[in-house]
């Protein structure tokens, strides 16, 4: 691996992806290909709304996201991943399979 | 995939390396092999002592790290990974491929 702080790609990787809830929502991108707000605001257990927007924001503006308008009036947006955002797919695979192996599930009802 | 919410091996993983700072520490002791505080804290460049202790308490907690005495007085300790917080190496790894293949490293000065 190359040096460290800002020139490791694992570092830059973090500055985009690192904050808290964005990888489920690109898992949830991914599994769904495309997803309104009010669908990712369901599947994201606990996340606000402002939170929910700012990490949209914080993807599109990083490339990662698309926000496409369906609908003018009233205006609803769903997003999709770009290109760069599905690369993203073998990120949310190493956490899918570390997760599977090393933690366990929570107990059924 | 699963179901999401804690049910997703995702997001089990996440409540264990989600936090700021965390890969990048696992990163580090891959890399090492084992540290010392002092070390992995001029590593991280930004991180303070009470934050990096405590992702230290939480890995250790989590069974990713373990803390090894080497010196008795004053006391002196170095950490090295568990075999399941080496399992991580994938995803440092896809971090690391990811950002390297989809974000600029800065300019060399």
């Amino acid at each position: 691996m190359q040096p460290k702080g800002r020139y490791c790609p694992v570092a830059r990787t973090l500055e985009i992806i690192g904050e808290r809830w964005t990888i489920l929502i690109v898992r949830d991108l991914l599994i769904e290909g495309r997803a309104r707000f009010q669908s990712l605001l369901k599947s994201q257990a606990g996340i606000s709304p402002n939170t929910l927007s700012a990490r949209l924001k914080q993807l599109e503006d990083a490339g990662v996201v698309n926000k496409q308008m369906y609908q003018d009036n009233p205006p609803r947006a769903e997003y999709v991943l770009t290109d760069r955002g599905r690369a993203l797919a073998d990120v949310v695979s190493a956490h899918f399979d570390w997760g599977d192996a090393h933690t366990d599930a929570p107990a059924e009802k």
